[in-house]
């Protein structure tokens, strides 16, 4: 039996702010970054998986998962639905570590990655890639999976357990479809706020010429400005075409409230994080307030908790997974299983660096064996960094290709972590010199 | 103008765990510990603060203090509500720190451990104890230090203005009261889960016979158990001094009102942390079902922006601020304008080790300047750790006394900071060396 035998993280960040890719209301100098985590083993595959951070403190959110190594050293590699599950229950339950959150923050993000990485070994063992090595196991494994603590007073365990007896039929069906068309994608490539019009305008026409169906864009900055850039995508894109808008957590409720009315006429899909990702009341609002424009939030949403009341008090109309926020492949089975109990479709965040690397899988695993659907479901596509992996996400014709190496897709290059290694890689330590 | 010229970040651990002082429902063996942070500077007083830990992962707490140091070293020395205010904004709003919460978990008990030293840094260059340097500043002072981002659809500055304004009639009397008859404790020393039923009902006649009128017991791990404690501690402190329980956050909704049911021959009080801190809607239910038991939460609740929810949804009786949970003296100032609005009391959770020295100030602030009352209010005491500090809180005869040596009482003696370091400190290495 194969064994853990060692934890390595690394501090591995990339200079994007020098190109404001990735800048919007609330974050406008980005460096995407990754703390990054590889389970060594003494026989088998080793784990790779990472937290998600933009810059300044993945230092600190590489200090959390070097917390979690005792917890990790000379245990069996977990290989199997019951392992997955002790590792995920281990980690959350330590009952010291726990004070730090619990379940949110750098902490969680922490146990995430330690959780993805697990599952990324487990799946390489296993020869498939995970969302495929998901779909093998029984409605029993998967509820065995998911922490029902916090949650019994909407979602049980037989509830689940029905749920996902119910997408049993044409499951082979499913994934025979997403190995030949693949799983729908949205770009958010157009709408960066430090992007000019002419810029936007180009990249939204390519958005279209690319096959995708939506796109989104950045607002909250000036609403002037958000009006006219709305307005010119429209113009591009045409009306068949939608379109999303990102406010990044950026407005109170009365202002969500304002701006969205005044984007109406244009016809903006979804209003994405329009508020702090903590007020499930504010949300709620809002929703009433905005109709039929949905609601949208995931990707700063500490935990299955927060998602749990969100869907409760129907604050949201589109709930957006994220790979690394929540505490790994478990949490997020717990939140897909909500989703589908609250009839509100999964369209995944993704961008940064890994984000679509990994949410893909979890996308797949949902219409495979949870939702049985894509319908409105769509995954975000950024299109950065995706060279840096060995097992790049692919997106063609608006749709994201199914992977087929075996698992988690989120290993870094050998080059990559010699390169982008912080502080002292080539890339940092040449910018340094530059005086920068 | 002096300036901070240096961050020292000290890991401090106490080993508690030995005695099973603390232990509850979800912290069986916590060793109560200290991210203990100090503002040097080139003239005038140091600042001194803490993020408080209960063991494991006080070094990731450590490593998020110093991440903070860039905003620290080369800053004037905050000395005034304008200075004080600054410094709390450019913490929370670092873009790049902000994504490892945004406002949550580690990294914001760090923004709060280093709000506080400030804060200890300018009362003292005051000559203030910190409670009386808030009464010192006006209602606009005041609310120029919250920031009402995500809370301006429930309190918005004008309406914060006018409960400031409404409560300056009476403040000297109120400072003087204060001063001369402390501010009302209650006890949780009885109640812990891992002491005997022989040493609960000592240390609860002790109680009474100290002056308290209220204690507070550990609930959650047995039912039948906490049915016998309760009874035990109703016969030992008869009808007339309240008991509140304490679940730590073990149950389920249901699980909380069928336990609740059962304890309420008895009488308790409040039951204090139910379910999950983030569970707002949950503490809802909770509350709903078994009034006229009071609903209490706070020491895990991660910002302003649940409390604000807390309060909108009634799903709180009692709010227990924490001092160093959330982002600092700014936060709570906010927190403390919020429970006014909603007329709930503010009973703030202390114990562990700094918590009582920090609170004290803060219930003191509310009284004079806020609530203007202490009717239904307490602030809890363990009497644990206190001679680790210069300036420890003393309570007598069932009440705080108030402070009256300038800064925020945070500061370990020198001796404490020698014999408690970790791993360094004394008190490990012998113990290690002891095998344990």
């Amino acid at each position: 039996m194969a064994h853990i035998t060692g934890v390595d993280v690394l501090d591995v960040r990339f200079p994007t702010s020098r190109e404001l890719d990735g800048s919007d209301a609330m974050n406008p100098d980005p460096d995407y970054s990754a703390a990054y985590v590889v389970l060594r083993t003494d026989e088998g595959p080793d784990g790779h998986g990472l937290a998600f951070t933009i810059g300044r403190g993945n230092d600190v959110q590489a200090a959390a998962i070097h917390a979690l190594a005792p917890h990790l050293v000379g245990r069996p590699a977990p290989v199997d639905a019951t392992a997955l599950a002790a590792l995920s229950s281990d980690l959350v339950g330590d009952s010291q570590l726990r004070w730090l959150g619990p379940e949110k923050g750098v902490m969680h993000m922490a146990i995430g990655a330690v959780v993805n990485a697990a599952w990324d070994l487990a799946a390489r063992t296993a020869g498939l890639p995970l969302w495929r090595f998901l779909a093998t196991m029984t409605p029993e494994e998967i509820v065995g999976l998911v922490d029902f603590r916090y949650l019994s007073d909407v979602l049980t365990r037989d509830e689940a357990l029905d749920i996902l007896r119910a997408a049993e039929p044409g499951r082979a069906g499913r994934i025979e479809h997403l190995l030949a068309n693949g799983y729908p994608a949205y770009t958010t490539s157009p709408g960066w706020l430090g992007y000019s019009d002419e810029k936007l305008a180009t990249l939204a026409g390519q958005a279209v010429a690319d096959g995708f169906t939506m796109i989104k864009l950045k607002v909250g900055g000036d609403l002037d400005d958000d009006i006219r850039r709305m307005k010119l995508a429209r113009q591009v894109v045409g009306d068949s075409v939608r379109i999303a808008v990102d406010a990044n957590q950026r407005w109170d409720v009365d202002t969500a409230v304002r701006w969205m009315t005044a984007l109406a006429p244009y016809q903006p899909y979804w209003i994405e994080e329009p508020t702090s990702p903590d007020d499930v009341l504010g949300h709620q609002a809002i929703a009433e307030a905005i109709r039929p424009i949905k609601v949208a939030t995931g990707e700063h949403v500490q935990n299955r908790v927060i998602f749990k009341q969100l869907l409760q008090a129907g604050a949201i109309d589109v709930l957006q997974i994220d790979a690394c926020r929540v505490g790994g492949v478990n949490e997020n089975v717990a939140i897909l299983l909500l989703a589908k109990k609250f009839g509100v479709p999964v369209c995944p965040h993704a961008g940064g660096v890994g984000l679509c690397e990994l949410v893909q899988h979890l996308a797949m695993f949902d219409y495979v064996s949870v939702s049985a659907s894509t319908e409105n479901r769509v995954v975000e596509w950024v299109d950065h960094l995706h060279e840096q992996f060995v097992d790049p996400a692919v997106v063609r014709d608006g749709h994201y290709l199914a992977p087929t190496a075996p698992g988690f897709s989120a290993r870094f290059t050998d080059d990559t972590l010699a390169n982008y290694r912080y502080p002292d890689g080539p890339v940092w330590t040449e910018q340094n010199a530059e005086g920068r």
